[in-house]
């Protein structure tokens, strides 16, 4: 069996996770903690770098971009790609995809959960310390334009990069959870952003994930709930 | 013939360039300006996105990773992979290609050419104005950390991720040609980098970069030099 080396609340690994569902692949997680990588990843990865995947043929796929490749080229088949069918529709979802993994993690995502909830886990010498309020606010900030950037696509064009569920729905999906998971969504001052993240929670790759504790910070009421 | 919107410095657009040369593809290239993007670039890109591809069927390939996966797809062939020819030798180079774009980046070529080129072409209200010399210093500090990585890796390997060239060597030259052309590398301290370099810089499709002039700022004495 595959196995995969994660952060639960890594945006990067959560969408790494509903992939491997969405492609129908039975993996061994293993729960990476912060500034303290597990043997099984410091062998393969000496930067310690989440998600990682170990394929049963032993082939190592190190990174975001490299794990969703590989799980596209290998695991898709036929009908079941998460790029889409024709270059252009792959180029979008890419396009969308490192929006958010960069644009939106710069933004709301890496902020908020380097304050809120990886600085508990390090020493002072490794950057831990109480949060920066000033950095959280400003992340807390941005979030209403990107709902509404989510809804716009959203209600245009059924998916967020098109007809059909793609990398990007996925990319999108895993950090806004992640930054839900912490209570930071107002979800009724987004209407169309809610209803498409309705309809991703309610899929079979999404259940896993709403099952997460991470250690010392309990989820937001309404994290699990279908109907929230 | 397809158009691309690149900045003459910034790393994706550079390695752009080159796979575009390397691909065998003729490009129309189109120079946008900082904080003042192109009409044609934010009428397919609203946040003015380098580097972004038009293609001549009009399909729009928009940041890095969009564009340089859309031309291996598209332009490939049987034989001109960029990738590699294995699922395993595609993660190693999107592997090594992420380590560049993200934490080279985020440690030496970001840092350099926000302070040294960028802010000097933004209004106070941009964010221009004069460098943070600390903040040179600590990228500078960085520098021979990476080039002993890059000359472990092309000891092992004859090129980064493997036997053949790939996006990995075109991602880490793009980097350290911006970061050179700012005179910003002692590659005498860096022996084993500096031959895989070499070995680069005299590809035809590395040429054209090796006489861009960045307005306002000369190359360094050696960065068009064959012989450096």
């Amino acid at each position: 069996m595959p196995k995969l080396h994660h952060h639960p609340l890594e945006p990067y690994s959560r969408r790494i996770r509903m992939a491997l569902a969405e492609y129908g692949v039975a993996t061994e997680l293993i729960e990476e903690r912060h500034g303290n990588a597990s043997a099984g990843l410091i062998t393969v990865s000496p930067e310690g770098i989440t998600p990682t995947l170990i394929d049963d043929d032993g082939t190592v796929a190190c990174g975001i971009e490299a794990v969703s490749e590989y799980l596209e080229e290998t695991r898709a088949g036929e009908r079941g790609t998460l790029y889409g069918t024709t270059p252009a529709a792959r180029a979008e979802t890419r396009r969308l995809a490192a929006w958010f993994d960069r644009h939106f993690n710069a933004e709301v995502s890496a902020p908020l959960i380097d304050e809120k909830v990886t600085r508990r886990f390090l020493t002072r010498e490794q950057g831990g310390g109480p949060p920066d309020m000033a950095r959280i606010r400003q992340a807390q900030g941005r979030i209403p334009y990107h709902l509404d950037y989510i809804g716009a696509l959203a209600e245009a064009r059924n998916w967020l990069a098109g007809e059909r569920l793609s990398m990007a729905d996925l990319a999108a999906a895993a950090h806004l959870s992640a930054v839900d998971y912490m209570g930071e969504i107002a979800w009724s001052g987004a209407p169309a952003a809610k209803l498409w993240y309705q309809r991703i929670k309610s899929r079979p790759s999404f259940r896993p994930l709403l099952s997460d504790h991470v250690r010392g910070m309990t989820p937001s009421a309404t994290y699990a709930d279908l109907d929230f």
